[in-house]
């Protein structure tokens, strides 16, 4: 799969010059609409939009209904071509509905949140969420190609650039060790966010291309994700007045993960309190109490990775460098999590 | 894709003697629950059974959340397995849940009736219907394995038996004429299933190993099917009473693209004349009305073969011979429907 990074007036041209689709159709949200498509709209040619609600609420079969009728009732055959112009939300979804319809047409990822440019858009992981669990139904499917320009990017709030941020922390983790002193040795403010997109990106890549399905190697992208999606789920149940962004809650995870790895004797110390130091220090404490601990732990045993009802962790092994299919016991995860309480 | 063609009592356990699968899942009908079951059922695991609706009319995204529902209450992990046991509507439905489940789990094929076995089991193109068009929302996806045992066709129909038989004359006709010849001199009772399933299987792994995702020589499979697809659709929409099975719909199709194939000058008059007096001698003549035309016309507009607005046939040009990508213009599909219903 290509990646293209760099301004989108050049990127998007490029790769339509020597393409021949019989349509375009164009998946947005209000957000995107109103910041991003004027970016694109004059670069493509004749195009169908489809906007559909903002938010992780709206990644379910209900709204791949209405996106495949779109395309049904444009007769659209399989020589279309879908453009996902937006975050996590709309690259999953969107290119679930085009690996699907008619068993499949080609699309490409434009991500414009960080989360997305850095994590969601790169590997090929299509879906959406089934009665309240997380990526529930989809499948794997590599887009044509990935056009990442972060001039997305300077319309995002704030608390959108952190939550992205994460995964970047994550990426520094599992595998750069230099990468990580230098990302914990600035503050948020400081980053280069041009250069660690593109770290970010190469990491991710070459993970994935050694493990396309995730079969062995790719799990260690999950670290920070085992308990971080079962906080983040948990937060979700409990309704949008107390939902963390997945960043926030992949933050939480990442303690929380280093923690284990650090009782285990995977990690020392040192490593240990760095990273929570940094990770405290650009997102804060998540208010988690006791009472949460045993509905999160619930959580976890839906997690993909696992096998049966055992849970299994990506788990740090030293500076740069994470293990995979270690399995935890629900009293680690109860320590862990309590450890995080405080 | 491995194919297996023999006793369920040896194929199966085989199968099974080196997996280690977290759970089973078994997928029947209320036919294949009766027939089919107890002949497999002592053979497996422990597992969950489902029992879905059987019929056409059920392969839709609302059966599929039942299944994924069912799989989601058992808390199935990645590591499972789907069984599924039926004819082409368990066979294309189960597989699209088992694909998309978590991003897909291995799932087998044990195909019950002829039309299964030698066309919709193999191939893995897999998929359910959406909002009146046929496998409008799908995957490719190759089974871990397909399962052959005549034994489950004694308990089919005539009827069902038959409609099988039409991709079996088709997959002759498009690439063996020595077999064709063979099977065009005896009458429908005296031909042999056993070797005529192995024989079909053989033909279409061949061109689907050449082209697994239809870009190209897999389009020939198709004969028949662009205007029978348009029959059996017209007719499904009139509702129940009229309903055609598959293979009585692409025997209506194998006549009319052939008088297209004739029309172009692709095959002589010798030919065609075969193929009509025993397509009819199988058939018989399905009762077809000029009125019906247009309706049936607007059918094919909707085939996956199809570029924009262009209707693209798979025609003979010769004996076991087949082109693709032949554009036919209404005028002449409105000429091939009315010699048919002469």
């Amino acid at each position: 799969m290509s990646v293209k990074i760099g301004p989108i007036a050049e990127t998007l041209p490029a790769f339509l010059a020597d393409k021949d689709y019989s349509q375009v159709i164009v998946l947005v949200d209000k957000n995107t609409k109103k910041h991003c498509y004027p970016l694109v709209k004059g670069l493509l040619p004749k195009h169908i939009l489809v906007k559909i609600k903002s938010g992780e609420a709206h990644k379910t079969l209900n709204t791949c209904q209405k996106i495949w009728q779109t395309m049904t009732d444009a007769n659209m055959d399989r020589h279309a071509l879908m453009v996902d112009l937006g975050g996590g939300v709309i690259g999953d979804m969107g290119g679930f509905c085009a690996a699907t319809y008619k068993r499949g047409i080609d699309f490409i990822q434009i991500p414009t949140t960080l989360l997305a440019q850095v994590d969601a858009s790169v590997g090929g992981k299509l879906g959406i969420d089934f009665n309240g669990f997380k990526n529930h139904i989809g499948v794997f499917q590599l887009p044509q190609t990935v056009l990442i320009d972060s001039v997305f990017l300077k319309t995002l709030p704030f608390e959108e650039l952190r939550s992205g941020f994460a995964e970047i922390t994550k990426h520094c983790l599992i595998q750069d060790a230099k990468k990580w002193e230098e990302i914990s040795g600035l503050d948020f403010e400081e980053q280069n966010f041009d250069d660690l997109i593109e770290h970010s990106i190469e990491i991710k890549k070459k993970v994935v291309a050694a493990d396309p399905t995730e079969k062995g190697l790719r799990k260690i992208l999950n670290f920070g994700h085992t308990l971080g999606h079962a906080v983040e789920s948990y937060f979700l149940e409990k309704g949008s007045k107390h939902r963390l962004l997945h960043g926030e809650a992949i933050a939480v995870g990442m303690i929380c993960e280093a923690f284990l790895s650090l009782e285990r004797g995977m990690i020392d110390q040192r490593l240990f309190d760095e990273i929570e130091e940094f990770v405290f220090s650009v997102y804060g404490k998540v208010k988690l109490k006791p009472e949460y601990i045993p509905a999160i732990l619930k959580h976890t045993l839906q997690d993909k990775k696992n096998r049966g009802s055992k849970v299994r962790f990506s788990l740090l092994d030293g500076r740069g460098s994470c293990a995979f299919d270690v399995i935890c016991n629900k009293e680690e995860m109860k320590r862990a999590l309590l450890y995080y309480v405080g």
